[in-house]
């Protein structure tokens, strides 16, 4: 059975979360059960640009990543659209057997199995601005079939004062889960050069917000990969 | 016995290393073994600032600490300058017995039984740019004291292909220790705006870099501090 890939690129950092920093290869899906307003990586999502997904086998996307890697071990991303549509078993247990890492970063509406095989199951529910609508019984059945991972973590990204407040339920419903918060990116145009100083700016307001209320649970972090490359994509 | 303190300001996010974007108040002491050609905390280091740091009992850091965060358990950073030269012991465990955490940031050079008391100790010995030799009997030592820490964790600032390099040797010779890259800053001057398009293309030449060369181990990451506030003291 083939996945629907979009892209698949790297080495380059992670640009957010829990993992930022890390070297990291891609593994872009093909295919997504949301439509948030803001998506940035809309070539993974809208069923228009489908053509450009590859079917490919397991054994090639893993083929492909040791040769990105040139054989050397780091962590994996399961990115998307939205991984858990896909069965990503296989490429997870043929990369482990070789030291790779695996993360997966998904919004928690499909679980899947292979949850329990990643190092790092990142949760991302996706707050009012987006226009979706969390299913929280979703989100349940995949912490519980994530519970073998290494780590589970939760992001959320901010735009607006009310996903602010929608960030702290979430976070009184799962403060288990360490979580991370992201000032929005509402600048999504691949050809347009990023305002640093605007990203900078909205980094700033969500430290501010948070800090002047006492809420100290959350790690506040930007998107280091808008901040380099902008929205280029593939980097 | 008092403490001498540069300043002590926060709530604010951790800007760098492992803990970043983590909320944070930090303790900044006063004075230095070291002094780096390119310090950009040199009112912390330098005698000539000597007056300006404040005798403070370790009491009278704790009340303020408090005051700062509201009395909500955080992360307490403490900076300087060297924080080894003084003992922090006393604060430490004041902290830590109403739910606080503690990290601290040093070069290395001089090792203190409190480290074993901390969260997290950030070792970050100084590359040939600095203009200063480290002596890897005393960054053992701090090792040895802070192996009761509950991580240790290298980070090294990189100016150029030589410090490059002189990381790559450091890893080595720990390769046990998680390890954080960071490109340097050498726009110090709090009154000069910082160029935020500088600050990225240090970051990406720097991971380019490490890409390239295949060498996936350390993380690599900015001074968000400086990408929020420039090189304004006191956040």
């Amino acid at each position: 059975m083939s996945l629907r890939i979009a892209e698949i690129f790297g080495p380059t950092i992670q640009g957010e979360g829990a993992l930022i920093g890390e070297p990291t290869v891609f593994v872009r899906a093909g295919g997504c059960d949301y439509r948030c307003n803001w998506c940035d990586s809309l070539h993974a999502v809208d069923s228009q640009y489908r053509h450009s997904w590859a079917p490919m086998s397991a054994e090639a996307v893993w083929a492909q990543v040791r040769q990105l890697s040139g054989d050397r071990p780091l962590t994996v991303s399961l990115s998307g659209g939205n991984p858990a549509i896909q069965d990503f078993g296989t490429l997870i247990a043929m990369g482990r057997a070789a030291g790779y890492r695996f993360a997966c970063e998904t919004q928690g509406s499909i679980a899947r199995p292979w949850f329990g095989d990643l190092d790092t199951l990142v949760l991302s529910p996706k707050p009012p601005s987006s226009g979706e609508n969390v299913d929280w019984a979703g989100f349940e059945a995949c912490r519980k079939l994530g519970s073998g991972a290494r780590q589970q973590v939760m992001k959320i990204v901010i735009f607006d004062e009310a996903d602010y407040q929608w960030a702290r339920e979430a976070h009184a419903r799962y403060s288990d889960l360490p979580l991370y918060l992201q000032p929005g990116n509402s600048e999504v145009d691949p050809a347009t050069p990023v305002d640093l100083h605007a990203l900078a700016d909205r980094l700033g307001w969500l430290t501010d917000k948070a800090m002047a209320d006492g809420w100290f649970a959350p790690r506040i972090l930007p998107q280091l990969h808008v901040l380099i490359w902008g929205n280029k994509r593939g980097v």
